[in-house]
């Protein structure tokens, strides 16, 4: 893996901390009211944090679980017959099972897995187990921090950037090992002098925007505007904003991008404004098996999401609403994939397919 | 003023309700909870009313304002000497001002004004200004049904009119005198069988589509789907969805429209997206002396609308937000303007000019 030469030190947000017997996730459904952390001591308990929605965003979910298998392994292995080892595997598929659509969760308990059958037989598997994880880990921090050294450096050559990015969902510390993906390209702008300020939609109905995003970026004194989602075109409209930065929950193998509802709308009203339009995703959100994004089936959540702002009803009883989680934004109105292994302008699939060849991380 | 032959009935909501000694007003900041009234029974009362956002709508203000003028005349009339008039003539001021922005209650106010100076010296003043205010109301009625035949008749003729229009904000029976301006054109569109559904945006931080306009389509059994203001691009994308039908706050005179912050990225939206944009607004909504919208100003509001929903706190302490009320739609990107004097195709300066030389209603 390229390591970046620049180490970026402002991120303050720690949401997965590890110790030898226990892992403990900061809770972000509590966000931003209370600070407070759950400790799991075995993978069932780790796999209802992941479910009940502790701990989000993609990245931060492969991390999560393959810590729960190391606690698996330790409260399982006896170091004799193959008991412990059916029992550790019976906890690999209860950690699978925990979100079904999140991609970098597979790819957390393939590697874990395979780390398992490596050792199975060794007295030392536990340990080797614990090192994965620590290594799935840090290298989820390593490419933030090389993607946000790589986006950074996009945005510092234009000299059009102006003075703000505009930003969607929460993509930082809280969706990641640490740092985070577009909100680790962002912390980079400013701390190096690039942008003075971020605008961070609310993003209804979860609102990560004014939950954990403007939380996130107050920790590490990062001046941010939250807005209304509906107020994105208006501030693209008369606001100093180059770019739009935004993370993603899957890329197909032409470049199309599925992420948090808003993002299309934001693509099509920065190509309006001619504003540019920045992905930032570590490889393991590729999907080279979904051709296109019209592959990709949208989640549609529960209806009482949108009936509701966090418990309060605001919408009469009887009232309908359509719940479309995420939506997808076509590779054409897509300037800049940014991931671990590289930049991608204007991607395509012939671009994405030179991409995944390169033999950097993961 | 041309009367519309198809009377329209779909309309349930009567949120102003005149009797002979009290004004009683639907609390639409109660809504959708409680359906409570207020009744007012002299002119400050009624300014209190606006002011606190019991009643809200620009056409809707300029109606209540108006009886608020035949209560003050109730109130203080003695048929003897010139004290009452200058009662009367204070409460006029309260009045003007309750809301400072909203052009309809000035326009109402002036006819109220003018009818008091033609009748001051007669014994009938009272029962003057009464007609006058009830003229008003009724005129707004009126306008409404004729814009929703107009606006019907322009989507009925759109071979791609689609199955769905989608909406923003609340410009129904609740901001209006009654049926209601973009919501009276969907309500015909209904009525009249082109369209089947409608999509709302739930319109933060306010939400008049969540409490409001998804109230109103309950009521009148229109089937409404609440969808968040992010997920409308994508709406577009895979509903069937053939026009965005709106209001509008202000219009200038080359035919920029100033609505409720949204509008804007809806209209960039439905163009990317070959969809129809439709602002139906009464003519008294249109200031001529206004060239262009960047001369208006765009009204900031309080930060706490967005860091809050209904009272409850969603983002962390010390968290910043950008809270523009109004965004400007360029006549661009606007396909039809619909007025109780006509309709509109691609307005521009000049036909803005010649529709305000009609002499129609108002």
């Amino acid at each position: 893996m390229h390591m970046p030469s620049l180490q970026f030190r402002n991120d303050t947000v720690q949401a997965i901390l590890w110790s030898e017997d226990s892992l403990k996730l900061l809770d972000q459904r509590k966000l931003p009211h209370e600070e407070t952390y759950i400790k799991c001591t075995n993978a069932t308990s780790v796999a209802d944090a992941i479910r009940s929605m502790v701990v989000r965003g993609a990245p931060a979910i492969g991390i999560v679980a393959a810590y729960g298998v190391v606690l698996s392994a330790k409260q399982h292995f006896t170091g004799e017959g193959d008991n412990w080892k059916a029992s550790v595997k019976e906890d690999l598929e209860i950690l699978a099972q925990s979100r079904p659509t999140a991609v970098n969760l597979f790819w957390a308990l393939k590697q874990m897995r395979q780390c398992l059958e490596r050792y199975e037989n060794s007295s030392d598997v536990v340990r080797k187990l614990e090192a994965e994880a620590k290594r799935i880990h840090d290298s989820d921090i390593a490419a933030n921090q090389a993607m946000a050294q790589y986006g950074a450096k996009v945005i510092e050559d234009d000299p059009n950037h102006g003075d703000s990015i505009l930003t969607h969902c929460n993509t930082g510390s809280l969706a990641t090992g640490g740092y985070g993906t577009a909100l680790g390209v962002i912390r980079a702008c400013y701390e190096m002098g690039i942008i003075n300020r971020v605008y961070a939609d609310e993003t209804r109905p979860w609102l990560q925007g004014a939950r954990l995003t403007a939380w996130e970026l107050l920790k590490d004194d990062i001046p941010c505007r939250l807005i209304a989602d509906g107020a994105a075109a208006h501030t693209m409209r008369v606001g100093d904003i180059g770019w739009v930065v935004v993370g993603a929950d899957r890329i197909a193998a032409n470049g199309d991008v599925a992420n948090k509802i808003g993002t299309y709308g934001l693509a099509v009203a920065a190509q309006f404004h001619d504003v540019k339009f920045m992905v930032v995703a570590p490889s393991t959100t590729i999907d080279m098996d979904v051709p296109a994004g019209e592959d990709i089936v949208i989640e549609e959540r529960d209806e009482s999401e949108l009936l509701q702002v966090q418990g309060k009803v605001i919408a009469p009883v009887g009232a309908r609403a359509s719940n479309p989680v995420f939506d997808v934004t076509p590779y054409d109105l897509i300037d800049v994939l940014v991931t671990e292994k590289g930049v991608v302008d204007k991607p395509d699939a012939d671009k994405m397919k030179k991409l995944m060849c390169r033999n950097n991380l993961h």
